[in-house]
C-alpha cells in the first residue's frame, strides 16, 4: 500500500511543476468535473489524504479552506508539510484489519479499507486533471506506474 | 491488492450499466484526452489489464482490436469473459516479487509492480470517464472506495 502513497506523492509533485506553466486564473479557472478547478483539485487531494489519515490516527480533525491556500505555491507548501506527517505514520507499524472511525462519518471502517479509499480518490482525481490538460492543448503528466522511479523519501528525507 | 482489481471491477460494471442511457453515437463521440471516447476507455481498461495480467503469467499477448468491439454491449461481454481468467489467476499463488518480462517491454518488472500499474491505469481512466460524465451533463459514477458493497465474486462466479 505505501508504493501506490509514494506513487500518488511523486505524480502530484510532477503535476505541481507542470502547472508552473499555468496563469493563476487557468490554475483556478471553473471547469467541467470533479472540484471543478485544477489548483483545487491538488489541494483537495493534498487535503483528504491528511484527514483521512489523522482520523485514522484518532487525532482531532484540522479543517482547511481552500480559499486560505488559493496559490500553487500555499498548495504545493502544504502539501510538503502533510506528508512529513502522514509519512511518519505510513512507515509506522499499525493493525491494517483494526476498526476505526472518523469524526465526518458514522460507519467504521478498516485502516485497510480507508487507506484503499485514499489511494483510489487521488488517482481518480489525477485522471480528471489529464482531460484539462488536453483541453488546454498540453500533455498531462504520465499517469504510468511502471517506469517512474519513485524515491520521494530518499529524495525529501 | 486484490480488493483494488474488485474495487475496478465493481466501478466498471457500474459505469457499463451507467453507458446504457447514451447513444451510440455519444458512446462513441470523439472527446478530449486520454483515448477519446468512452467506449474505448471501457474497451482500453479491459484489455490492457487482460494484456498485462497474461503476461505476467508467460502467456502469449492475444491482440483485441476496438473496431471489433465497438458497441457497447461487446466490451461488456469481452469485459466479462477476461475478467474470469483474470481472477483465477489473481486468487490462485503466485510470488509477488518474481521479475517477468512481457512481450511489449524490455524492461523487467515484479509482478507486484505490475499489478501496481494494472490498477493505477484503470482508475486514472475512469477519473476521465468522470470529467466527460459532467460534460453531458450526467452525473459520473462514483468512485468511492469506502461505501462500496464489492462482492463481485460472490455475484458472478
Amino acid at each position: 500500500m505505501r508504493k501506490f502513497f509514494e506513487y500518488n506523492w511523486h505524480v502530484r509533485d510532477d503535476w505541481f511543476e507542470w502547472c508552473k506553466q499555468l496563469s493563476k486564473e487557468e490554475l483556478n479557472k471553473k471547469r467541467c468535473g470533479g472540484v471543478e478547478s485544477i489548483l483545487h483539485t491538488l489541494f483537495h487531494i493534498t487535503e483528504v489524504e491528511y484527514s483521512w489519515l489523522r482520523g485514522i490516527q484518532g487525532k482531532e480533525d484540522i479543517q482547511f479552506e481552500f480559499c486560505n491556500y488559493a496559490t500553487l505555491e500555499k498548495v504545493q507548501l502544504i502539501s510538503d508539510e502533510l506528508r512529513d506527517e502522514n509519512a511518519k505514520f505510513l512507515y509506522s507499524n499499525f493493525d491494517m484489519n483494526k476498526m476505526v472511525s472518523v469524526p465526518w462519518d458514522k460507519a467504521k471502517y478498516t485502516i485497510d479499507e480507508i487507506l484503499h479509499h485514499i489511494v483510489a480518490h487521488e488517482i481518480h482525481h489525477i485522471g480528471q486533471l489529464s482531460v484539462w490538460a488536453r483541453e488546454l492543448n498540453l500533455a498531462p503528466i504520465q499517469a504510468h506506474f511502471i517506469g517512474r522511479r519513485i524515491d520521494i523519501l530518499s529524495e525529501n528525507k
